[in-house]
């Protein structure tokens, strides 16, 4: 069975856990996100890939989701020493090493897919991650009101979610650069040659719309049959801040507006939690399978349980 | 008083400390060696203009002289666990912000000599510390045999001094890119307006042997009156492994024979240790005015000692 994921990060990362669970012999692709990705100190950072990566290869913080066990931030205080910025971005001593690697890669010519395959050596995540592109692509947000810090009106998408907590409205999100973008070298053939794709429960305006927003991804993508799986639970995300995301784009923060958001023509399956299964009533899922059950993912067993959910409806619908 | 001096690494550093205190009121300037100068991990590290930094701002790890104090690792283990070298430079979590803003710095084109000013913004040397030069000059070594694990001929001195403590012999050892490097902005100023110069018992050939070979530093300093303090004792380097640089360039491992290398024209004045007082009346110290003392530099005050005495002869000599 060959399995290709879209791919944000801490949603994404533990779908993928119970994923690899569920379909232990799957040849599973994953196709990160890119749009977070930003230059701290010089050094690349590109958090869902390193959140994938650490989460599949035993490397995560288990609690926060994100970033390394056992971390340390003495790194981060003697920056602060320095008043070398910014400050709303925390890295940790184990995290800087990794980028500190890739920067290196990337600096001698090397592409991110490469540098990605090299750091993946390492954890050994049992499935391929490959960035949804080697070119740059930055999500920006244009603030709908200047913040009281009077910061530029354009900011890179994670100084308004990490710095101001998406606690001021958006008035724009765009991945910059993703229209000129190529897909990576075997983002189109693992989509092309996948059994189906899924969605996992990633914030679907900057973790998926960026990876659909790289010419020819959303294309293969609706060829294939494709299963999501809802990060909006009773109207509310189940993690981090979509619901700032989804309005900012027009869309209600629930299961079935974001169903229709992705829309039939991509989306075949749709699993939504229990308490939203009027969606599967809703007009706006018309075309699209919906099933209902618990989506939260406490812990590997009931993270399994939902990607085993989401096989079974892909091959139902394949 | 104004007091310019030409600075290596831990020797220096140590003898600063003792010069400050035994000078509060003079205006230090510190002219320091780049030539031990690498890049690692992609990031620029300069290890003696940072021990001199670290060690007059009491940043210093104090057992070993050089590195910083309350250090830890994590950030090496994890670069060896992605398999990236080279292993055997090693460089501490609080140490690698250093190189981190330097590299920063640099890559946005600020000049060394900049850099360094900010960077020592935070430690407060007390004195003011310059590089030698903004160009890039790194010292190679040309090994005479070769080493067993098959090394390239030429190294760079880090990788002789570090990987192999200078046991496999030199054949040459060369300032690569000196001879093209401009006195970075400042240096020539303050050897020019300094009532002396002092040498710290630097390594001769790898720490002051570079900052000389920057045309137009050797001409304004044998215009200045000149105290060296031998690092030398009882024919042999009181720390590190100078005897190996010396025999490479052809000179023996005395304090009389390093004042011949420097030679009169550079030297008015030479402190060596009591048990080399005959260095006093050797040949090879004509017209080089030497004076004994105990040149331990155990502890503050009797480094603020030996401070004193190179003053004090400096004064006599001018």
């Amino acid at each position: 069975m060959r399995i290709t994921v879209l791919a944000g990060g801490v949603g994404a990362a533990r779908f993928l856990r119970g994923l690899r669970a569920a379909a232990p012999e799957a040849q599973i692709t994953v196709v990160g996100n890119t749009g977070d990705d930003i230059t701290l100190f010089g050094l690349r950072v590109c958090p869902d890939l390193d959140t994938v990566m650490y989460t599949l290869g035993g490397g995560i913080n288990p609690e926060q989701g994100w970033g390394r066990a056992d971390e340390s931030f003495l790194l981060r205080d003697e920056l602060a020493a320095y008043g070398a910025g910014p400050s709303w971005f925390t890295l940790g001593d184990r995290d800087f090493a990794t980028h500190i690697v890739r920067s290196q890669l990337l600096a001698s010519g090397t592409p991110l897919s490469e540098a990605t395959r090299l750091l993946c050596e390492r954890w050994q995540p049992g499935l391929r991650l490959l960035p949804m592109t080697d070119d740059t692509v930055e999500t920006h947000v244009t603030l709908a009101a200047e913040p009281p810090s009077g910061a530029p009106t354009v900011i890179h998408f994670q100084e308004w979610w990490v710095r101001l907590h998406a606690a001021v409205p958006a008035a724009s999100i765009v991945p910059v650069g993703a229209e000129r973008a190529v897909p990576a070298p075997g983002v189109l053939e693992a989509i092309a040659d996948a059994d189906f794709v899924l969605l996992p429960p990633s914030n679907p305006v900057v973790s998926i719309g960026p990876i659909l927003a790289v010419p020819g991804i959303r294309d293969a993508v609706e060829a294939k049959t494709v299963v999501g799986v809802s990060g909006i639970i009773g109207g509310a995300p189940v993690r981090g801040m979509a619901d700032a995301c989804l309005t900012t784009i027009g869309v209600e923060t629930s299961a079935a507006a974001v169903a229709e958001h992705y829309g039939p023509r991509l989306l075949a399956g749709w699993l939504v939690d229990d308490q939203d299964k009027a969606a599967a009533d809703d007009p706006r899922c018309a075309d699209i399978e919906v099933r209902a059950l618990s989506l939260y993912m406490r812990d590997l067993d009931t993270t399994a349980t939902i990607a085993r959910a989401a096989i079974d409806l892909a091959q139902e619908l394949s």
